[in-house]
């Protein structure tokens, strides 16, 4: 099965921490790769490298967007590593659910070709759970996918000019 | 800061129990007030009891919707204690997150006063951070929050028919 949550709202990382606390409870294993989210930030990632049955990967901890010291050559080829991950993945078959974490925003920034991805997908969804999150989904995942949620933003305070406050966005 | 999560699309428990899991990963202490969700059967509640800094409490476990053998009495004398319980926690204040599951669905459903929540939202906002979940928030819920996200169905499984996954959708 492949689920896609999209969308510009608040609420697509943490829904996925909670799909794998939840498969986590059912003593399923599950694989969380990560791109674009800096290391030691994210409260969640504390917790989650303290469970047990969860192997959690992160490459491209930088995103040219916010980090001006990285360069696209560099994120290009993390994204690369992360699909040879996703590629033992597929040979190793040990997992029920795989979290593949902002892949969306590497399709849309031309870091990850869409066909990359889609074959990935489908050949996990194969045996086990995708689960792939980040706004702009692109509309050959969305038809491809069996699931899709797309979180939209209703009112936000950043739009008010309250910074991002911990425990909350990060 | 009241943030609410509302619409019809799979994602808003998961977000609540990621959001959780965020807040605990920077040391931060939660509640989280669940309704309507059956006790030993989500896979996240077996996980979430295991950590620490979390308080965690579950009224109307069932809902006469799924459950013929509960009475509509029965379901609002159990979102009365939880609205008690949540008179003690403003008390005490003693917690950076609290998180009200599937509270909206109470306010549609008529066992829960929609002023009675807004009320209760407030004072608990002056403290902490109030996380609200449900489909179909009401409109005043909406006009209080600081921030809403509405996780919108744009496929779903249930539609042709698949049945729900343990691990995913529980």
């Amino acid at each position: 099965m492949i689920i896609v949550l999209t969308g510009n709202g608040k609420g697509k990382t943490t829904s996925s921490i909670g799909q794998i606390v939840r498969a986590l409870g059912h003593n399923q294993k599950v694989c969380l790769i990560q791109l674009f989210k800096g290391e030691n930030f994210y409260g969640e990632q504390k917790i989650l490298s303290s469970l047990d049955n969860l192997d959690f990967f992160s490459y491209a901890k930088k995103h040219p967007f916010c980090c001006k010291d990285v360069t696209k050559e560099q994120i290009s080829s993390e994204c690369e590593r992360a699909l040879d991950k996703i590629k033992k993945i597929i040979a190793d078959n040990k997992y029920d659910l795989i979290v593949l974490e902002e892949f969306n925003i590497a399709v849309r920034d031309g870091y990850i070709n869409i066909s990359s991805l889609l074959e990935a997908a489908k050949k996990l969804s194969e045996k086990s759970t995708v689960f792939i999150t980040g706004r702009q989904a692109h509309e050959d995942l969305i038809a491809a996918a069996d699931l899709v949620s797309e979180v939209k933003e209703i009112k936000h305070p950043y739009n008010e000019g309250v910074s991002a406050k911990e425990g909350i966005e990060f």
